[in-house]
């Protein structure tokens, strides 16, 4: 097969086989280019094992955007499904649906509506809404929840991690434990949920940012096996990097060794009319280290030269190191706010992999199919209750109480308008008699998070740039309850349907049972 | 910037930054053609919290290779690099340095060895050496351990998820819930560890494999939408794969529902000749459904029908699955052996993720240094014993004893050939007092494991097919003592050093003390 491998397992079939045996059924009924919806949303927060995120962060839709516009079934593709055999060796997809596939397969039907980028998400509403042909909208499911369940779920260890370390800067460096290339999604969500920088180069290119990285303990050993020492090591790089200066001090020993050796080189740079940036602990005690580091340094006149922390961290860490500082910094002379400020958190492995909860469980649900001009909802009754999808075409508003903070997000039926509703009506999405009623005097504002990103195949408008996403992200987090931000046992964010939605939810599932056969039991 | 913006995180800035200003210094300093030498090692097996692996399985250097042949500095990345600035507005890259990478930034001086995919690799062992100038093996660092780290820790998994599942034949199902485009090295990972097939179209076809899968919940739901059946969907899905017909039975209720559609369906097929394949559970308790679903599919005349597991699975869910089976299905007159035997084990998220466990702390480390035709050993001391490298140019051999089960794997120093030795001294990694003695009779194979794969640039052969390789990690898994094997708490597998290496190590050490200043604590 002369085809292109590098190439065959980053376009249309990123995708699962079942999408493309269902897609024939479809085009062989004829129902293939039959309109649908489905929603995607994710139905928990990540929970860590012991810690739990209240809220979730958006991310992905940009580089799912840019895949959609490529992706399609050329020749190397069908060549590669022509060749794929049922079990009695016959040709498992037929000439006339492969034929559809080379002229039709592509995403020029679908339109979407989506929860920006950077906005603060929840379970169990739509963050994504696809409308289109069926068989294109079905294949679409994979590469969809592929592109948008791992960003979401690095933005939002991102979010918590920057939470954590008071706002303090903080560089993502995980390519080299990342899921292969998924590293580069990986840094471009870090970035959107809390990193400043990124050590990997190529992402950050790629989304427009300057990379960020000084040196690594090989730098040092070189220079001790080339009989020279860790000072040496420190003044090389400070006289190519005078103005850039972060110095890695743990190679041998940090507070005996790295320190004193960084504020020679300091003090040298310093008469050169240069200001050195800082230093960087990789192992040990960090904040005891750090707290003796801060010491020194102070001592030596360097009271602004950042300390880079790395090692492992992640929110509960970076946690720990912030209550020992608190703790133990008075003791030894060194004021703990102002050693924290100057903490610079560089966060690998953890990050990139959401250490705890490596996957999101974003799921693609039909919710309703075209007849003619009418939507007619879709349900799906079989599990549990709250597992049960919310049918139909819907919206996603967020309502503001009088602090303006972000008090629940409200799902209600296309042209439903919770601004005109009084009171407004917020049901419990599973149980019949939870609700809360809340007068329009009580809202601030009532804001409609689902935007349309495309149109019959074509994006619409230009992608916000990084920092855009972040602007939206660092807003939405502020206008989030303390509660809900809390990093363990976060107040439960209400996600309620408005009265028409839970109506028509509760009729589906009456008549879908009616439908069943009587021996049916309910789960 | 007129760059291909999708290419340039996958090229050669597919690494860390530091690599590069440290690549910079080196350059300014004449040593960037150094020969230098890096082992690449991890210092642990996995651990998922309840359960450990007590091996690991190589997997990932083929798409490394594949990366080293492309990656260069071409014009768009050298103009990222120009791009790049100082604190102080200046150009961070000089031109002189940029030239030279145009002109020598590719890996056609590097040479490699590496333990091949397949094989059974332990902690502290090198499975890979790297040999070529400083600048680009310090630039290939971050890629190499990208692309192995995740490869390992994937096929690893696969692995212990095929010995809980008793050789069952297995399917990776994870691409929604990887982190993006990782998707497709852990798909070609799991195909090497244990999985038989994936669902991943593309990533399936790039290995050669044919990709498997049947359909979704939402094949039903759109029928039920549409006002027909669960039954209808499965004639509907059965007529158009007659001899593939594997169908999903809990979208309504699996057994009052979906296992007797099934049977239906099975029979209008086995009456026209077609052999149906089986049916596949997604919900629920998957024990007590897969032995009723047997004596089912046993009474209407289909004990050959195979019964395909998903939802979360993983080695301890298929381990609690196969406990209870064995435990409950003779009450239910369902022989436990047999069912086992057609079970088939849809493995997704917690495979593709490595569950419990998402990254594998590969390092890359330097350990020797040429000094004209002489190798020097390069150490680094300042961490604890265990974390000290083993310096120098190493082989490593693999010992076998009388059953023929693997019992250590000995780190020599280049030229000493243990199948010489008499007795063979196997030197505890670090404690001074703890060695084993071997006779030459009671080993029956000593056998090297690392080979060549690069030399100067140029790949050593043809990269060996994926069942070549998994053919490798059946026959090494084999040779495991059953200990070692173990789900949880496995018998620690002897990884231990020659005599010579043990005293160059200790001398190394000693020499690189004394060389520290004298306040130096060792930690």
């Amino acid at each position: 097969m002369d085809i292109n491998q590098r190439a065959i397992d980053e376009g249309i079939l990123f995708t699962d086989q079942y999408q493309l045996t269902m897609a024939q059924l479809y085009f062989r009924m004829g129902l293939h280019e039959r309109r649908v919806q489905f929603d995607h949303f994710f139905r928990d927060y990540p929970d860590y094992g012991s810690h739990q995120a209240g809220f979730c962060v958006n991310a992905g839709m940009a580089w799912l955007l840019e895949w959609m516009a490529r992706a399609r079934f050329g020749d190397q593709e069908i060549q590669v499904l022509r060749e794929m055999k049922t079990a009695t060796g016959g040709q498992l997809f037929a000439d006339d649906f492969l034929a559809w596939l080379r002229k039709a397969g592509d995403f020029s039907g679908i339109s979407m509506q989506a929860i920006p980028e950077g906005r603060v998400v929840h379970p169990n509403e739509p963050l994504t809404v696809v409308q289109g042909p069926l068989a294109m909208a079905q294949i679409l499911e994979t590469s969809l929840l592929n592109h948008l369940n791992y960003q979401v779920l690095i933005a939002t260890k991102a979010a918590r991690i920057r939470e954590i370390g008071r706002g303090g800067l903080m560089l993502e460096f995980g390519l080299r434990r990342a899921h292969d290339r998924g590293a580069n999604a990986g840094a471009r969500a870090a970035l959107i949920g809390g990193a400043d920088f990124s050590s990997n180069v190529g992402a950050s290119a790629r989304v427009g940012f300057p990379a960020k990285g000084t040196h690594a303990h090989s730098m040092v050993q070189l220079f001790i096996a080339l009989g020279q020492t860790e000072l040496d090591a420190f003044r090389a790089f400070a006289e190519l990097y005078p103005d850039d200066c972060l110095l890695l001090v743990d190679t041998i020993d940090s507070l005996e060794s790295g320190v004193p050796n960084a504020i020679v080189v300091f003090e040298e740079l310093r008469r050169k009319g240069h200001k050195p940036v800082g230093i960087r602990l990789d192992s040990g005690d960090l904040a005891y280290l750090s707290i003796q580091a801060a010491k020194m340094l102070d001592q030596a006149g360097f009271p602004e030269a950042s300390i880079v922390l790395s090692n492992n961290l992640d929110e509960l860490v970076i946690w720990q190191i912030i209550t020992q500082i608190t703790e133990e910094a008075p003791r030894y002379g060194v004021e703990a706010d102002k050693l924290i400020s100057r903490l610079v958190y560089g966060v690998g492995t953890r990050l990139i992999t959401s250490w705890g909860e490596p996957a999101l469980g974003g799921v693609y649900k039909l919710v309703a199919v075209s007849e003619g001009e009418v939507w007619i909802p879709a349900i799906k009754i079989s599990e549990s209750v709250a597992k049960t999808p919310n049918p139909g075409n819907k919206r996603v508003w967020r309502l503001y109480d009088r602090r303006g903070k972000a008090t629940a997000d409200l799902l209600c039926l296309e042209g439903e308008d919770p601004r005109q509703m009084a009171p407004l009506t917020l049901h419990h999405p599973t149980e019949h008699t939870k609700y809360r009623l809340l007068k329009q005097d009580e809202v601030t504002d009532i804001e409609p998070l689902l935007e349309e990103v495309m149109v019959e195949g074509r994006q619409v408008g230009d992608a916000p740039g990084i920092d855009a996403i972040r602007q939206r992200r660092s807003e939405d987090i502020g206008r989030l309850d303390t509660g809900v931000r809390r990093i363990m046992n976060p107040h439960i964010y209400h996600v309620s349907l408005s009265q028409r939605l839970w109506d028509l939810k509760q009729e589906l599932i009456r008549k879908a049972m009616q439908s069943l056969p009587n021996n049916f039991r309910e789960k």
